[in-house]
């Protein structure tokens, strides 16, 4: 690791805490929505924000998964989720840097969950398919806990622009190019897919059917 | 192994492969009527697939469950889920094979789940129950997923047929008797059950009282 | 443990049984409501009782599950479904007793889920967290399963009674007073705050918005 410039690995670093921050706001957002009290909204937040790497470690045996190890985490969501609480007014009307920093978060976790999931067992299809479970994972269990349907499973490019971030690095490790800077370029990736969906109404096909939702 | 009948083998594992199919395609139709895009489809077959089985392993400490250190499972899974969203009209027509197959699926999932639990701790009734899950996990998750109420513990004799077929493979590696035959047999008991169930409306009892369901 | 009072641990394992049992019983009335068949009830009850330990085992590694390992608690628990079934308009005129003893079994899990997760891995804080999903991670599987927001997440002071009462394990483990102690003494706070929310409606604050639930 020492010949990888230490501003790239700062960059990913502080993207990752980036993540956690905010998606912790999302879930703290659903939460004031649902009407939850103060405590509700924190756990809500700490959920969405640490869910999905939790899923990822279970599944390759990180026992116990990062976010239970360490603390801090689970402290940065919290004051985010105090944050989403009190300035939840605010949040709302910051609608677009939400969406933005969303992007970010699921481009940095799918991209970094990949590649914790080349480190544990080197499948590559599979360890794609992690870092989009680390992607997205969080949102869907915010989504199961407000009984509502995932929104990832549902909207515009989502899931999808995670999976083609995770496939660079990949793809990226397959050439044996540098770690850090294949997860940015997969992070970056996944970001300007979801950012292009959001903004140029992008989306996939849709079965023609008599739908009950 | 090798004095046990190839055929035997060649049939369970037929079955196992059906049984990915056939969960996939129920996962697919469900994503389709729910108005999901092509991935979110795609993401619920396979959801529904694989999650019983990784239930099971979580559970029993096989890590990484094996649909995660495989990728033939997903990769299956990924296809029906593509054949689900091209082709639901035809589905909804066939209605019946599609019963038809989830019966077949249930009983191989929750007979070779219970061998599965039996070969890595071998408390006979949580065994069974451990195949139980591999059974009925991915349509609940599938349900969950979906916001609804899990069809499986709702409906006609479902989780209690996959139960019963789980025990007679406790009962048969008791006594010793071969363990393919003895899941294929397991397998057969909870297909029969569950196709009763539906064509003659076997049901359990339902407690009396003023539902809000 | 031999200088620990006998009279002390036996109080312990006793609440314990009766937090396994209340909470199945919450589990089988709440499949009753939804009209679930006795199968359903049963599994719905199982479910409720052993979901927040098994999200416990996972996350500290200790698997399989005390729960999977033994099959003394989901026998307990199929009792607790069997009678919730056959008795729920007897428990249902029981409103009170099931809220004094759900507190309690709150209490028990989240004092002796902190024990647990401190005999495995040590840092504090996290082993309180721990705690708290041992204690309300069984109600949040229940309600999600019957496809309603989570009661622990919407209601008055649940979730952050049981981290009270995880943080005074942790604490006491600080000073290095005996664990049994301890233990009980969360535990009894935890259902000291738990009642005087429900008797007293002690709530935390909700954030003012125009919420959609």
């Amino acid at each position: 690791m020492l010949h990888t410039p230490p501003a790239s690995l700062l960059l990913l670093q502080l993207l990752n805490l980036t993540g956690i921050f905010v998606f912790a706001i999302s879930g703290a957002m659903m939460g004031v929505r649902k009407g939850f009290d103060l405590f509700g909204v924190i756990v809500l937040a700490v959920v969405t924000a640490v869910s999905g790497g939790i899923m990822r470690d279970v599944l390759i045996g990180a026992i116990p998964p990062e976010s239970i190890a360490h603390w801090h985490g689970v402290a940065l969501a919290v004051i985010a989720g105090l944050l989403g609480f009190r300035s939840h007014r605010l949040i709302e009307r910051l609608n677009h840097p939400v969406l933005f920093f969303d992007a970010a978060g699921l481009g940095v976790f799918a991209a970094s969950g990949t590649q914790k999931a080349l480190e544990f067992w080197l499948n590559p299809f599979m360890a794609a398919v992690l870092g989009m479970i680390s992607g997205v994972g969080g949102g869907m269990v915010r989504d199961i806990l407000a009984a509502q349907i995932p929104v990832v499973l549902r909207s515009e490019i989502y899931a999808s622009a995670a999976l083609i971030g995770a496939l660079i690095v990949v793809v990226g490790a397959h050439f044996g190019l540098p770690p850090i800077e294949t997860t940015l370029a997969g992070a970056g990736l996944t970001f300007f897919l979801r950012m292009m969906a959001i903004y140029r109404h992008w989306t996939l096909p849709i079965a023609h059917t008599n739908r009950d939702h």
